[in-house]
């Protein structure tokens, strides 16, 4: 199977459009139906870890069944989110490039090293 | 900036990994909180397009200000998803093509096209 | 079965309380668990409408049996709501009392008036 | 101000309902726009506990200023539930009822004291 190392965001873009054309659901997938998907994608991740205590979670991971029902979970967020900036020409490298950029100014290393706090409460 | 058409993920979830390393959040990120923050990040996303009909919803993608702030979002959730992979050991090339293969039997072109029903509705 | 009408937001608490107490979950049920459980809830709710039109969710609620699955979901957002304003003293009717007076200075009637604009858009 | 020992549910759901109505917000308020809006306070209620220790959420509800703002996020929840429930004639204490009745059975004291676990899980 192709690993991260060798996989471009484009082509999964790619293989998550082919999907959706192939079965004429452009009429259904407006941002924010896509964007509902992703939420719910997102807390069916959340729900592995529901009332679980932080040694309980690292344990899931070992689990092979478990682990590969969150590797499922997490697919699902990166199919919809790939398919939204598919659909709506969002190049995800240009805009998390751009991210990065911020959250480093927003967490610059001397104040942010070793802290939980969000960057408005610096 | 790099295009999607050339970045791998890998470079995503490494770009990812020295943001969080340089400040010491290894003790912050357990998988719970990540998924907790994932699905806060899809949330804001959504928040774009509360109330808004599925016009208002394309115009906003018109107005470069409004862009940009939903382009952020979809970054935000980007990181903290390849973060988690990283931080996890989850290739997530591998998990969207085992995802994908489900999809095509969940829903086989000829039950799903066309049709906004889940899989167990058929 | 007692209706709305009659019943009082601290008996809800109360049902809340004693069922968790009874099975010794306040060790569990720290706010943070417990608004995980209510975002994973209404998630749950959300389900219900995912790619649906309107007409298709106004539907839903005249299928008794998809109705009936519906409210279980609302039901289940009230159950950790309460179970989390029991926990940590929080007077419900009072923070709601208070919102809406939020709610009316943030809308007024002549600005908001069959707008779906958010109030710092107006 | 009203207390929880004496406010009636169909008072909350009365208050929202003038509330929207005297804004002409029926049009809006279509089951999958709730949905979407609870969802989103439900997420903004879990952001204050983002990345924070079991420890630093209860310090949270210590400091007034905190506590006032996740109050005001769980009264947008009920704001919400309520109004959903208001527009689709759903009786809240009857639902919560029936979903007490399924948590019992679901979750018996002798087997479910002291566990975390879901109840597919015993």
């Amino acid at each position: 199977m192709v690993k991260d190392h060798e996989r471009k965001l484009q082509e999964i873009k790619e293989a998550a459009r082919k999907h959706c054309e192939d079965r004429d659901w452009d009429q259904f997938h407006g941002a924010k139906d896509l964007a509902v998907a992703l939420s719910i994608e997102a807390s069916e991740l959340l729900e592995h870890f529901r009332f679980k205590s932080k040694k309980e979670v690292e344990e899931l991971f070992k689990n092979p069944k478990k682990r590969e029902e969150i590797e499922k979970e997490m697919a699902d967020i990166l199919y919809f989110l790939s398919r939204l900036a598919q659909k709506y020409d969002v190049d995800l490298s240009e805009a998390f490039d751009k991210g990065m950029e911020r959250n480093k100014k927003n967490y610059p290393i001397e104040k942010a090293k070793g802290s939980n706090k969000k960057y408005d409460e610096f």
